[in-house]
């Protein structure tokens, strides 16, 4: 049976533990690895060393946006800093259709290689309350790849697989530390810095998904 | 009332066509041009001199596909020759998800600018047997775009229109020449040769259009 799955890899929590997670279901990754402009340039690196460690084939697709409409790509303007993260106000952070374009270089990918599966890190319980990352997202982007591919008229859709969708960040770190996820590698700072800031919404997320887990991150 | 629309942009018959159409309907055009490797490179710069002339916006942006697929990428494979078009077969110039990565493209740039509306001259009548050119692709798109974008989640979705998804290549035409659509300058060839090779399946698609309206395709 064929077992090809593109993983939507950054390198950071969710999407390592998707990787270890898509293994350890007998799947055959092949990590799909974006360098958009990213302030946080630092994950694509990581994001090389983890899928070689894991012995996963990789491919970096290059994106450069010729606008803007997000803080995650205009060093002009300000990171959040969480801890009044507002799961109602979408935040700067938002950059426009990202996981619309990252699903539509995977599908491509995906029928280029043979593969009928899909893996992305999404989740919609401590997340930044951006709309790409909600069920409902997901399910009308499955539509779109049954008819929009050759693979799904000819009745083989690729599957999007959302296993962490539901999950709280402590649930996804529990998974992942079972997995043997290698955390000490993984980058969430949504700064480019040496070491992660502790203060922007991603990492407050991480931090409180560690302290509930009881926990250290590695990377601290 | 906000009028600036996205054009997706080939600067073939179809998509110049809509240009037309849609500043004929009072849109502001932004033209989205892609360089994706195709074959057909000399569209790009076509593309370019008929947004100038037409005094739109316009923005090229680069992708470069780490994988193949697609005849229309790949110098090696051959270009299938028009004439026994086949309706239910999908062609070897398919190129995975690439309206749907296209749309992804339009959905981010659409948001940047604060545009509601976005242009795609797809067709399913004369055309080349593209999953991601049939309505229901369409129907499925939009759904994503309600649901993964922010101005889909503050209810002010962008639309996609797809007016020329139930035309023949000859109302294409027609409805062009009323809207003085400078077709001398457009590009429809697979091949990338200096003349249009007159062979291939855009081509010939093409050239039918305009012998059923009854007039010579000025760029031959």
């Amino acid at each position: 049976m064929n077992k090809k799955a593109i993983v939507l890899f950054s390198g950071g929590l969710d999407s390592t533990t998707i990787l270890y997670y898509a293994k350890d279901k007998g799947f055959e990754p092949y990590c799909l690895i974006f360098d958009y402009g990213q302030r946080h340039r630092k994950e694509i690196n990581l994001a090389k060393t983890i899928a070689k460690q894991a012995g996963c084939d990789f491919k970096v697709v290059k994106i450069s946006l010729p606008w803007l409409g997000s803080s995650l790509l205009d060093k002009s303007m300000d990171i959040p800093m969480g801890g009044a993260i507002d799961e109602k106000k979408i935040p700067s952070t938002y950059v426009p259709a990202r996981n619309i374009i990252f699903l539509s270089f995977a599908a491509s990918y995906a029928e280029a290689v043979g593969a009928r599966a899909i893996f992305i890190g999404a989740n919609a319980i401590d997340y930044s309350g951006y709309p790409d990352c909600r069920p409902e997202f997901f399910e009308a982007y499955q539509q779109t790849l049954k008819t929009g591919l050759k693979t799904g008229v000819e009745h083989k859709a690729i599957k999007i697989h959302i296993p962490l969708i539901h999950k709280t960040k402590a649930q996804i770190i529990k998974m992942g530390l079972k997995l043997n996820v290698p955390y000490d590698l993984t980058w969430s700072c949504y700064r480019g810095g040496k070491h992660p800031c502790g203060k922007c919404d991603s990492c407050v997320l991480r931090l409180r998904g560690f302290e509930q887990v009881g926990t250290k991150d590695p990377t601290l």
